[in-house]
């Protein structure tokens, strides 16, 4: 497709530095898994950062061979003439420490003992994903962001740069995302774990890679994934259809939608580490942008860029509300804030599914900056 | 209390008929435990069933002992004086088949191999448990209902009663129930389902009473309870405070929900079995009012009786939606139906945490009859 940004790489940044995490605890040497879309111009003032959710990676755009299957997570975003346009932008998309997809995370070797760190990984905040990621953009030599772009925890690190690091950013569009994860969310997440720790493959963390406390991963996948989707859009693709494998009243019978998250339950376990599924989701539920600040407002008063927002109508994980008390204090701050609040069934992924509806607001803040 | 109906015993009714049940299946003899409260007046008219959700119970109102911690799971609507007079009406309250709690269920005895049933038990639907009922309502001399009461798994049954007992009801009232269970409320059962499943302990369900699953059954049962409350209700009573007794940043430390959900979850393993708990799932996921009827409207053209719906504003478990697909229904078939949709911030749990905001309505209805 002429609108691809064709086959690309993921490229691994080293650095010999210590991380100083917010736990107090350090973190290093590290590695960040990240690709480049694009061409960084002349005064390296084009460059956009992207942020990916929970279990995404840094392969956003394009393929990785001639045979690839899948293109990256969000190559409807990113590409020649796409909004994200490859050839204005230049396009940064790295995925987070704490990961297990090239970053360094509870995969990763510790250098302490050279074995894998497992629950020696600190636990980290998304902050810490945020200052790992400054690394990199400086690495890159980019003095300052155009934008840092993200949908879900990918939102949460656009609001980080934003306040963290103002000088290196001129604008952060969270997307899909929340000034501090709620209770539910906290209490979804709170099951991921269980499934897991339920699970006697789990061994406290130390099973080995080719035998993952599987059963309790895929439960907890589904746990997510149930967070992501939506009713209305449980009811387009399934509604109260039986699988036709089973009987109806066979016990152990299951309905569509319940054979469906358990196939996707089942194959996220080959794809991804459970500890870093667990790190991440401590990172969610300990995300209070309000972290190390005095209120909600007093961090929001150190954010000086333009902000875009989007929310999603069915979004019940980081719901409009959630939003929308950010945006109403930045507003009430009299901040250069925008905000929409996108009609979609496809609830939290609608970011991920229905990129459509948002694009047209995004690429307009684009062209303003 | 002046206003309760004081120290109460659990009956049991026995019954040597064998139920033909919707699976094709039959199942016999029968026990129902059941509660009366108040007196049966002269000519049987004063009689009001009422039925109950998921986990309960017949234990309904007052206190089996004097020490009895606890009172029935719906006192503050039974009583002298009370919308459910026991001054005035003859309130019975009985414990559905397949649930643990006295009535026949995989724990009791199969007859043909004199073990408990466990997963030999068949697997039954609403409608088998309101077949059951209108045994003991036989046996009580109760030819006709003056109403039908019950929230959520009570709610379904209240309904099936006026569908397929028009002849012995004179009025049902489904609180916070609907037509048909949802994609979501079937998948939020199909992580509760497999975190038992998953558990080594429970062994195709062949676990000695002693020896339950109890990890993946606490797991199952907190999967419920966030389903039954509300982000409102949990921001009112945990907010996002870590707890006190673990460390921010301890891989294995908890929020203060997190540690409610496991507290409530390990605690219910010792007072419910968990065969039942499956069992009744899945009546919850099959539960459709057009069951065996050509659709959803010719369903609602069998109801006769005055009904009265009542749902919750923050209930994402049997959203409003559902409930008001039946009622607008009914308004269009022109079925004598009043509908209330009551502002609360308790989810799903709202019908037996905050009564007193339906009450009057309800109160009203009665007196009407």
């Amino acid at each position: 497709m002429n609108d691809s940004v064709g086959i690309v790489t993921t490229e691994y940044a080293h650095f010999d530095a210590e991380l100083r995490l917010e736990s107090g605890r350090r973190l290093g040497p590290l590695t960040i898994a990240y690709e480049c879309y694009g061409e960084l111009n002349a005064d390296h003032s084009n460059a956009i950062l992207v942020c990916h959710a929970w279990t995404g990676d840094a392969h956003a755009a394009g393929r990785h061979h001639e045979d690839d299957r899948k293109p990256g997570w969000w190559d409807n975003m990113i590409g020649p003439g796409k909004v994200l346009d490859t050839d204005r932008y230049f396009v940064i998309s790295s995925n987070v420490i704490g990961s297990c997809k090239g970053s360094t995370g509870p995969t990763s070797t510790n250098p302490t003992t050279d074995r894998p760190y497992r629950l020696n990984f600190p636990v980290i905040m998304v902050r810490d994903m945020v200052r790992a990621q400054k690394l990199l953009i400086d690495r890159l030599g980019i003095a300052k962001l155009l934008s840092v772009v993200g949908g879900s925890m990918g939102a949460m690190q656009a609001l980080e740069w934003g306040i963290h690091y103002p000088e290196n950013v001129y604008s952060v569009v969270p997307i899909a995302g929340c000034g501090r994860t709620s209770p539910m969310a906290i209490s979804l997440n709170a099951l991921a774990r269980q499934a897991i720790f339920n699970d006697p493959l789990y061994k406290k963390g130390n099973y080995r890679p080719e035998h993952p406390p599987a059963d309790g991963f895929a439960l907890a996948r589904a746990v997510g994934h149930i967070s992501f989707l939506s009713d209305a859009s449980m009811h387009l693709k399934f509604s109260r259809r039986f699988s036709r494998m089973d009987g109806m009243f066979d016990f152990f019978g299951k309905f569509e939608v319940e054979r469906y998250l358990d196939y996707n339950g089942s194959s996220f376990v080959d794809r991804f580490d459970a500890n870093s599924f667990l790190y991440l989701a401590k990172a969610l539920d300990l995300y209070d942008v309000a972290w190390r600040f005095d209120s909600l407002e007093e961090a929001l008063a150190t954010l000086t860029c333009p902000s875009l927002w989007f929310s999603f109508s069915s979004d019940w994980l980081y719901t409009p509300a959630q939003a929308e008390e950010v945006v109403e204090e930045l507003q009430r701050q009299k901040k250069p804030v925008s905000y929409h609040l996108i009609e979609s069934d496809y609830g939290h992924d609608s970011f991920l599914v229905e990129p459509e509806k948002f694009i047209p607001f995004l690429r307009e803040f684009l062209d303003q900056l």
